[in-house]
């Protein structure tokens, strides 16, 4: 009989917690798949346990602390001690990856950290292994589950982003202060990790536009829904006149693309390239268990196996000005000639208009359009021209389109 | 500067011409992700190479010659000669893998094969590596592209069969004598290959119970159609009552079911577990570059790293009686009493009928019914018994139902 693999586990959270069972029930399946059997060293708690101790006694380091102090610390003390690293931390990972893998490189151990973006769903092994020789042109798809919950409540129930905000609260897909999900931060850095490891250029977080659904209101969900349209929060990485394109926003899909199936705390991401066309892989987007299966699945690869490799290859730009499909949502007084200024401004902006949808609305309008594609740069210089115009009683609306329909 | 890695490649057809062509275009890719560059050492075609020669000159054999023989005797030489092998070759690793893997293990190589299954989709690394240490339920989905895409024509076009076998052929979806694709046994052979790497056991050919697609009718999924039905020819791996039951067979699917929008000739393979819930990957089934890449992938995971364990943990029994719910088609003389006689056998075997649909035809009607799922044993009883009633004016047709329906 081999000796055991020593697992040394920072935080006993919830995922922490997962883990910790996990390791006792499938350490046999674990011994099966990899030829050694994994145990807990130690674990390391808030108020509890010694790093340098654990350190000591471990062969792999499984950070689940989240945030980036004091777990950037720990993992790089690990790392340099000559110790393999697992992490889910996506923060850690999105803004100190290219530090993180040098080190590892140079200490010649692996640092994993499949769960970090889209929790059981394998995409960073997929990029990273079965896709390490393929020109990936474009990854994408929904990598927030607790947005992809809130949009998919709202187009069922017709309710107030407050009042889904505040159930998906109470059934855990939401927490107290939700702002890192809801405002796009949390998938703008599962985006930028996405990013580096699928063009092999370094991604900072500064890279990554993004922008949330804290400002989506039913009523846009419900025009939409007419024209066949449903909302995601999309996460878009894509290679763009030589250089890269990294974007978090709020997307009307149209029916049959295949993301707009995805509803509920799913993630979905999408990887295109000339060799493959296009792979799809979904599941579930967190949940201790579900994240705790992808920390473990990374310490069976590093048990049976050598690392991938992490480098970047070159610096690519970030390129800002990519062309888009808007909806655009208007309150205007109704009176003759509203529509006609309009038109005359998207004209001179060279925006092309798709279809209108008007509604009346006592003595005011509801002008709903959807735009053709074009340079953003253009759409957003006739909004601005919109914003100034007299008849306008409410601050308009612009959500991005896909246009893309597939067979 | 290291040395590159010698390939040998036996085969030069469509993939492994485009394997040929991907492996001198990323080169230096391959290079940047494992840290040496591969090259093509020697190619063996059917009347030109000499394969000892190629065996000597390689570090890696690439087999991607098809068939059995001689391809199972080049890839026993190879591993026994201590190189690495990667194939593409379903009925080897399905009718020949317990074998292999053995040889491969005393031998201290890889043998590695992602291309044999879903093409471009990596669905044998998720399997074996990220959910190497998870109890994996169920795998299950749409393994053969070219039956895909001729159910998906039947269904946009309400062509017959066999006009559509015609179009699949002029198209390139479907081969000069495609048997092996629309009679299951294509499917079959991925499926015994996922069951072996799902559950851990060995999985004969004949332990698959397969069913093809020539029988399907245009009407059968017209009247589907009305149910909110789509057809699909499914491969289904589980465990069940402690054995494992694999199945390929034609199947309704309820229109919320993800594998429901999966058209033409796309795979989609679904793996179920409790610690992942579901995870689905789905994309081009096949097609030469995308198998090359799926080959190319293997290869850089042999350059960078040490191979899954492809252990057998035990032997699970086969479970040939499995739940199932049935759409069945009936043509019946229209006269009183026909109803009640069909009710009272469905009755008497413990059949319970979920929708009814009855329409007439001159004298004759037609009765479609959804059942409710229960013991295939007990359905086929009454089907049996329903065959004898003297008046049916035609055979009756059978066909699956999943009947889950998802959120």
């Amino acid at each position: 009989m081999t000796d055991a693999v020593r697992i040394g586990l920072l935080g006993r959270g919830t995922v922490g917690g997962a883990f910790h069972e996990l390791v006792a029930e499938r350490a046999g399946a674990v011994e099966a798949a990899a030829g050694r059997r994994p145990e807990i060293a130690g674990v390391l708690r808030r108020a509890d346990g010694d790093f340098d101790q654990i350190l000591e006694r471990s062969e792999i380091v499984v950070e689940l602390i989240g945030g980036t102090e004091p777990a950037r610390d720990y993992v790089l003390r690990a790392l340099r001690a000559g110790r393999h690293v697992v992490t889910a931390n996506k923060q850690l990972i999105a803004q100190f990856g290219d530090e993180l893998f040098d080190v590892a490189r140079e200490a010649g151990v692996q640092l994993r950290f499949e769960a970090a973006v889209a929790g059981a769903v394998p995409v960073i092994r997929v990029i990273q292994e079965s896709l390490a020789a393929t020109e990936i042109t474009k990854v994408f798809g929904i990598v927030n589950g607790t947005t992809n919950f809130i949009l998919s409540e709202m187009a069922s129930t017709g309710a107030e982003y407050a009042d889904v905000l505040r159930r998906a609260q109470e059934l855990g897909y939401a927490e107290a202060d939700p702002s890192d999900d809801v405002e796009g931060a949390d998938a703008a850095a599962k985006m930028a990790i996405l990013a580096r490891l699928a063009f092999g250029t370094p991604v900072a977080l500064a890279d990554v536009a993004y922008q949330g659904i804290t400002e989506i209101q039913p009523e846009d969900i419900a025009y939409a829904k007419e024209l066949g349209l449903s909302l995601k929060l999309l996460g878009v990485a894509e290679r763009r006149d030589g250089g890269i394109s990294v974007r978090v926003f709020p997307c009307f899909l149209y029916s049959g693309h295949p993301l707009a199936p995805v509803e509920g705390p799913f993630n979905a991401v999408m990887v295109e390239a000339p060799a493959i066309t296009e792979v799809t892989m979904s599941g579930p987007g967190a949940g201790g268990i579900e994240t705790a299966s992808a920390v473990l699945g990374d310490v069976v690869s590093i048990i049976s196996g050598k690392a991938p490799v992490h480098a970047t290859h070159e610096r690519l730009e970030i390129v800002r000005d990519i062309p888009s499909a808007f909806y655009l949502h208007l309150e205007v007084a109704d009176r003759p000639g509203v529509l006609a200024q309009i038109a005359d401004v998207l004209g001179r902006n060279e925006v092309s208009v798709r279809s209108v949808v008007q509604r009346g609305l006592g003595n005011d309008a509801r002008l709903v359009m959807v735009m053709h594609e074009g340079p953003e740069s253009r759409f957003f210089a006739a909004l601005e021209e919109i914003a100034t115009l007299d008849f306008l009683r409410a601050e308009p609306r612009a959500i991005r389109v896909i246009e893309e329909e597939f067979a």
